[in-house]
């Protein structure tokens, strides 16, 4: 049947004939595999606009609509677990689109011999993480596959929101003279993984900063911030989020290093294993891109929260032939960020 | 963190300790699951409403919402692939909450080594089966597992649907003198799969019924037939299905053998196999359950579709004690149906 449909895949086979790691790891293999197999096969604007999640119209009102899969190992780490992430990842994703999050799905697929009980611990989780995010979990599948075949738990979710403003929150949307609002320090959720992967003693427990945003960011629309866009910082981290937005908006972003907070247990973990705080995976911390006489008032507002107390602005974004970022490190010395070729930790969330 | 949430798993953990295959198969143990773990943790009206999908209000809008994982081995089987069983499946869980599909996501969990010409195609597939429903893929995300923790390619998709219309379309408004109606043959899928898997070749070959079905329902709404709930029937069959609903509505479900199309070469293959043509997957049937005196209207529209044509009245909803499926045999007997414990079939979607 599929012979009629297309001629061949367009991903060189000599260069990729199978899926690697890195194609799922928010890096450059994985955008390949979005540009030449994924956009172009389901071509739409929602799909195109390559944001968080889709923003739709469904008779008179506007919706997000959005979509993640976890397939986290382990399952549970200092700071959260897969029932957890599920829900504020998903939920996450709506707010990036500047949608109030409502109701989510949930798709189990579920491995042959998994504990009755440890199925129990990661639903009631994902009960408390719902009703701590004011969403509801109104449909749902489950699918068992055959021992080996699987690994313990996977959890996809699907959400959606309603978006009550008439603002254009995307990367097309990023001009010059935005400024960089960072809500936090960055670098936890990837490592508390790491620690409880590997059982490193690192010698201050790191935990992850999973927890949902959307509060913060229906303050800020509610307080008429005039955002340009949003990007919450998981996969490729930092690096990764900033990078994509830079390819789209087509604008130089600068970013000044002494401004980035990372927490010296985070830091000293990073050196120990040798990874870049910047490329390090978050779940509870975004960017947000606002005109410049809007950067001072979103501070005061994101600082009202104590998820956002350490909000600050890391940098502007300024015209360019090209889209790029580039970093001011401590030194006064400008170095260009690209993208990684997949993610440093792999299934992090 | 979870210690405090709830005391202890409420499946009994001396019955099933583990997660068996039984448990994603439409049978009395995924309700068991259902009822004991996933319902009571996330308890809400949409979700409590156990139909195909969530009926939801957003804002002046009526929509539906619904998810579906897709695990089916082997991936390509004669009638469909699993990529148009993704698009299809999802489309009619919209379809049978009497929604026009609009929005589809894709999560993709892919496992390692997985050849790229192998989802180039399946990526055609749910393309081509997208245009065909007349829905739109707006939003979606790739995830990577490591080598012998997946198994090649899972799919979830979760849809989107406007519902136009003010009917009450669920279990819980089928009411006693209600016809129920079956839009054609049964068993063809499951059948297609076993052939596939087990590489049986069957006298003739069996093709998997796999299509999308909200054309002929929405055709049905806009004659303006009452339309009091509607099933696809998928996993556990048309027995599983009638079961179900049964117990929602509280009623008797009479239905007549010899009215049941079963296609000669199901069921010989059936017989060879020893299963149940009642109990294996459909994925391009449905039952509808309508007021007895629209009932020849809805056969007459119905067969207006090249895949309704084979459409017909296989019984009636009567009054009783508790929620019942009767069916009558050949032999003029009345035999009740029951629920398996699982699927006969596992991973048939």
């Amino acid at each position: 049947m599929d012979k009629k449909i297309e001629p061949s895949c367009p991903i060189p086979i000599t260069d990729y004939p199978h899926i690697l790691l890195a194609h799922g790891g928010g890096g450059k293999l994985m955008h390949q595999l979005l540009e030449k197999i994924i956009l172009p096969s389901f071509d739409n604007p929602a799909l195109n606009s390559r944001h968080d999640g889709a923003v739709l119209k469904m008779g008179q009102v506007r919706i997000a609509f959005t979509t993640d899969s976890y397939v986290v190992q382990p399952l549970f780490f200092p700071g959260g677990d897969i029932g957890s992430l599920a829900i504020n990842g998903t939920v996450n994703d709506l707010a990036m689109c500047g949608a109030g999050p409502l109701y989510l799905s949930a798709g189990f697929i579920l491995e042959e011999g998994f504990p009755m009980e440890t199925l129990w611990r990661v639903v009631q989780s994902m009960k408390k993480a719902a009703q701590d995010a004011g969403v509801s979990l109104v449909t749902g599948d489950t699918k068992v596959v055959d021992r080996g075949k699987g690994d313990q738990i996977f959890i996809n979710t699907a959400g959606i929101g309603l978006i009550k403003h008439d603002l254009n929150i995307s990367p097309a949307s990023v001009v010059p003279g935005d400024a960089i609002i960072l809500s936090g320090d960055i670098g936890r959720h990837g490592m508390a993984i790491m620690s409880a992967r590997e059982n490193i003693g690192f010698e201050s427990a790191i935990e992850s900063d999973c927890a949902p945003l959307h509060e913060m960011v229906l303050k800020l629309l509610e307080e008429k911030i005039k955002i340009h866009c949003l990007r919450d910082l998981t996969r490729g981290g930092l690096a990764g989020g900033l990078v994509e937005i830079a390819e789209t908006c087509n604008c130089r972003l600068e970013i000044d290093e002494s401004r980035i907070k990372i927490r010296e247990e985070v830091r000293s973990a990073c050196e120990l294993l040798g990874l870049d705080p910047f490329y390090v995976a978050n779940e509870g911390r975004f960017i947000a891109f606002v005109p410049e006489a809007d950067a001072t008032r979103s501070i005061d507002i994101l600082r009202q929260f104590d998820n956002g107390r350490e909000s600050t602005v890391i940098g502007g974004v300024h015209e360019s032939d090209a889209g790029l970022v580039v970093l001011k490190t401590i030194m006064g010395v400008g170095r260009i960020v690209d993208m990684m070729s997949g993610e440093q930790l792999p299934r992090i969330c």
